[in-house]
């Protein structure tokens, strides 16, 4: 069989097993989401390309709905009561689709989340100007693409935890994000940690977990 | 002036300036580290080697301590209340110092730390049998070089977010640690986040941040 | 001549020589299955893209079977025994086509083979549930994308060697495979022996070639 | 503690758990092969410098016998019968090292090893001599470094299984092994299969498991 | 202006500028290959796509012919008395494009070429028969993919200068000819060197230039 | 919001927000265009497909004019008194849409522009006879792939600083403009930097900055 | 000969030829300083070591003088008049032999330098502090290590052209130097162009090239 | 045993085995030059460092001279009647020491050597002046470190076959010969051939094959 749904990984985990959308055909991808639909309230599949997406809308439960540039799939029948606490920053009009995965992401996780996007260093006051939103969040997210100094600055103003996430945005030596990326592993600041490159999912996911910590 | 200590970074971030050490003179360290001592209670210098520091131990107040196989100074005044609920793992023997360093930083800022030490995943029993205190801690440490597989088995066992230090343990194909940071950037299982080769310092504060959280 | 086909490969090997059907126009692999067909039982084409089979498949053996997914042109007619001893696994569904193409590959070179797909690491106990079955195994194949940890956990709980295969699912930092290439190179686990990023069918063959052992 | 030795993996893996000697203390060492080598017949230490080796040969039990240019530490009280079948080959002088590692690793493990050295390509017909014993073998390692083409041409001319080593030899844009170990993952003979730059112990350790494999 | 053509290249260097096909417009190659046939005897154009070749045939000298798999556009209307001495050897079927622009490029340069295609190292007696003719060539060109060791062996195997061109032709690993390209820049047998990846063209001047050496 | 335009660039930094084309929607393009538009007198848009702006060319403003090979979008009403100053060279005809794109952005900034193209150094003459127009510039862009040798050459003739842009021409180990870059980077002239590859915009405005310092 | 002393530098670039120190023996170095001091009123070498310059320092010219931490050679006998406009910032205590070079080459070159140092963007009010001095400034030169983030920072702040220099500064993934590079590389903000890892030097002589461009 | 001397590599390729110096033990390289040293009138050792030149020189024939910069072993007790037509040319005194070992190699091989040292690209007239020289060799070796440049401005100039050897001379981004390394192989000039950075043996023996080829 082609999938072992790790159906207790909500117990587990706090949130049933996301579903990788690339590299699936649209049969295991239909199959999967209705398996995952029957048992569990909430489903979240990330990286399903609209032509797929095209392709098995009519077979997938009603309450699916697909968000087009994060390009990811979500079911929400659950009742959440959200915390607030989660801040998705981004440097630039590009890294969006980027961020909105994030805050989809910590949404769906049971989290209310504030955006504050395109304030990259290259125009620091657009980011000094909302200092009173930053230094309120229990936990930021920092998507930036090229030469990803977003994370570090921000991280310099706060004493929140910051989840860094390189995006692709760039060309030539930005060599697909890794300028980004290594920059956000290198920065001079304490208190961030990276997630991979367009990594939207893992950096929501990763301040949603954080965020619930004192439920435990 | 080689240096412009920033002076109200425990107010803004919740700790004092780091120093790191290398790439550092005798001189300047010696300097640093008596300015930042008479203004604060917690001083930590990472990356000292040892050589530097047997230069300059007369110097340095009394009460500092250098921590040998993490390359470490750190002076303690200050009177704190530990909170428990940070984990160090790490792989093999050979991690040991960048657990340590993650460990003795996390302590600094106030935590207590629980030690996992050499449960690699080729003998995977020695890390199973452990799962209560695995899935007991709030936030988990986890070096590791080589194949750095052990943050996304760890992750994928418990509800607690990780951050996963690469090592550089290693030869030939790890490239230092690269081969273990690529793999600790793609884990499969969620809830994971990374710092720079061989940052212990790094995973260290962040686990203290998190951590705290709740006391916002 | 385009090609020089080894003719005595099967005498000197036990296996025809197999093509390479990337970077070959449809005429160069019409003829060369046919002068293969014509000469031996057996003949396997490796990626060879649908586009050129759908344009060559009036013109080549009525036997030939082309599998979709692992990209994989086959004719068999010989009268195969096949042996126990091969488990193919893999972590993630969409690493069934590399996953399959080392399974085909075995089956042609005379193999019985187990296969245990969809059991990565992030839920671990999908892959404990079948330790009987792991350690029954003579050869184990791997084939993982992302960290490409399996091999290692695997290894970690058998007694037979491990054929790794990492694929090139996953995106960013993965670098089309390099990430779980590296993981596998630098495994902490004895017993593992890697092939290139992909290569179900080099896998496969390992595979059939070790299990074969004790007929000679 | 800094150490939990992995003391079922002899019975779960054939053999005990092998210590890698980099980077760790010469204290560590010591206490980790005395606790070994109560319980076990055979204690294998790779990678461990001729300088900690001589600060610790006195603490060390006096059956331990140290390999200079393999730098690997070996007790055997095992009474065993060694079975034939595998052959070491290297490229050049300078390969001998890692292949040394290689072959006393499968010695130790039960197996009689022929060595077949400074073989390389540039004069083929040092190979081409030797043909009979290449293709009497059961399982073949072979070390190279620089292009590492002798994988591929040995493993061309048999029907056993290749095990290839890339080795550090070389300069410029040998990049330290890397242009061996792409050579090798990228063979275009099939029944290759690589270890990590360098690692004799892994090549040597994946035979022997393939040696013995008719015993099961 | 667009294009300052190297009038007097043909005096300097015996042969006219060679037109780089690739990253040019339509316009611009009509333009150019116009010019320099007005006052050139022969033309070449390399890297022409299909695409780029079928928009503006109609409006190139009548006597322009495109050669379809090394995409060369040549105009020849010169009546040369070629040099016998150049072999143009390659790996495998999917090498020959490669190849072939290496032939081609040394034809329209006054040589005649004897090719030796697919016989790459899996397969060494389709080499090793050919020993004569290998060592009559006064200049050798190997083109090869994956793990290249095909210019060691030849080059090994004579005393005539080999020119080595890597190809991109592999997956995984192979990281589009990087292996290819290291494996020979490492080869262990001396008289090699190498142009750039898919570069036959070079190849082929370089030999063409050997070529006629003594008639300086 | 998705964008924050950053309304006093043109005030602090002499020049508007360059909008960055790639990576936008259609929507999001025409919405800050026509934002942008209201207030400034010149705007830039770089890296803008001829995709995107067809399906917009009717709701941006009437004077906006797209270049299509620098694919950038520009609005000029300002009343520029142009500052000579400026050379703009570049290696090859293929080089041509990037010198563009710096010379298209030197201008909108304010200053006339002298081009050079097509003098790459395998015909030195063709930049040699250019000496007293090279020496007469105060600032020289060039842009040049491959091997990216023109940046030195040029360097070292003049005494005016040189803003080397590498481009993406080549193929093979050019890697994508890698091989350009890096030779810039590491050139033994001195007065020479480097901008992104395919920078050109980035050329263009640091030449403008420079050339214009003297207002100041 | 081993140097062909480039004598006519000084007229034709502004500046005599720069001696490269590294990888010269002692000899060379002595015979070289000792030709062009006698020529020349100033003279540089770089990348000189503690080590040789001890060997040669009594068959210097006397009023040779010695940098230790930027290894900086200085002969000057010019009676310059210094031109105010240049600043070197530096992020870190660790960049500052970096930005001394730097700082070095530009006095030696006729112009007044204003430091800042250690103000990387961790602290972000130190540099904010200092904005008039920013903004006064003609040209900036910005060296950083680790993410090289500051270089960005500063270029948005101001309308100079800055000259971005990453220095090797960091561990683990900064890779001697590479992530500052791609940052800096890849700034957001226009108006930066980059020099070769630790080349202060170059970052020097571009900024005062630049400066005394309204001599002309 | 641990070397296979290819015995009758003089008759097949025209020069017996040369011995790869590195990684060779003492005892190992004295006896492989006295076992050479016997059958042969010629013998070369490259990359024998002069430390262990200095164990080992009174166990060596005493006609061995030591080459200290190039660090090779020649011994020559034939009687050679030497060729002209070749020129090694370099572009820095740093890379004189590979420059001449190519010198020394051809030389040893029979042919007359001219040399050009430090006529980089930063001051083209030391090249230009050189004009004649150039013109008249009949094979040109290029050494040059940083950008390469070099090789394709020779080439440009003369219709000579070039064989470039990348030098690790440099820094930051040159990543230690890389830099010239690929600028070599996409040199935009054909008639370049490259060998291995800091490879001049290999350089000085291409150049000799290929002069000697009117020969046969
Ligand atoms: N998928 C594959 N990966 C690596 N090598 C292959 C693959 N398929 C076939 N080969 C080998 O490629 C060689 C044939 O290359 P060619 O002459 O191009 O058909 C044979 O020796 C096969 O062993
Ligand atoms: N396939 C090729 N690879 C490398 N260089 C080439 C190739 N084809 C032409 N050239 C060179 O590219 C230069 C022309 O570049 P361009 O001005 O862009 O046409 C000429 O000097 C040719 O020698
Ligand atoms: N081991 C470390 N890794 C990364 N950053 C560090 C480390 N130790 C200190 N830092 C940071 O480095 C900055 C100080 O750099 P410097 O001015 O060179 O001392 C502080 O902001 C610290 O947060
Ligand atoms: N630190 C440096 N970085 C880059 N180039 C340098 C440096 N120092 C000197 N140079 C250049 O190196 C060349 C001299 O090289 P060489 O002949 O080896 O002394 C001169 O053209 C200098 O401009
Ligand atoms: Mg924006
Ligand atoms: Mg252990
Ligand atoms: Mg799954
Ligand atoms: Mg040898
Ligand atoms: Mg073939
Ligand atoms: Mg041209
Ligand atoms: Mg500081
Ligand atoms: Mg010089």
């Amino acid at each position: 069989d082609f999938a072992q749904l790790d159906m207790h990984r909500g117990l587990r985990r706090g949130f049933p097993e996301v579903v990788f959308g690339q590299g699936k055909t649209a049969e295991q991808i239909t199959q999967i989401v209705n398996r995952l639909s029957e048992r569990n309230e909430r489903v979240l599949v990330t990286r399903l390309s609209a032509e797929v997406y095209a392709q098995i809308r009519e077979e997938l439960p009603d309450d699916a709905v697909y968000h087009q540039r994060p390009r990811a799939l979500v079911i929400n029948r659950a009742n959440l009561v959200c915390r607030p606490g989660i801040l998705v920053a981004c440097a630039g009009t590009a890294d969006t689709p980027v961020a909105e995965e994030a805050a989809l992401t910590a949404e769906l996780m049971g989290n209310q989340v504030e955006r504050l996007y395109d304030v990259g260093v290259a125009g620091l006051h657009r980011l000094l100007d909302k200092l009173p939103m930053l230094r309120q969040a229990r936990v930021i997210v920092v998507a930036a693409g090229m030469e990803g100094a977003l994370a570090s600055v921000v991280s310099g103003l706060v004493d929140a935890p910051v989840i860094a996430v390189p995006t692709s945005v760039g060309y030539g030596a930005s060599f697909h994000g890794l300028s980004a990326l290594l920059a956000m592993l290198n920065s001079c600041s304490s208190g961030i940690a990276v997630v991979n490159i367009d990594n939207g999912f893992g950096a929501g996911a990763m301040a949603a977990m954080i965020n619930r910590l004192d439920e435990r």
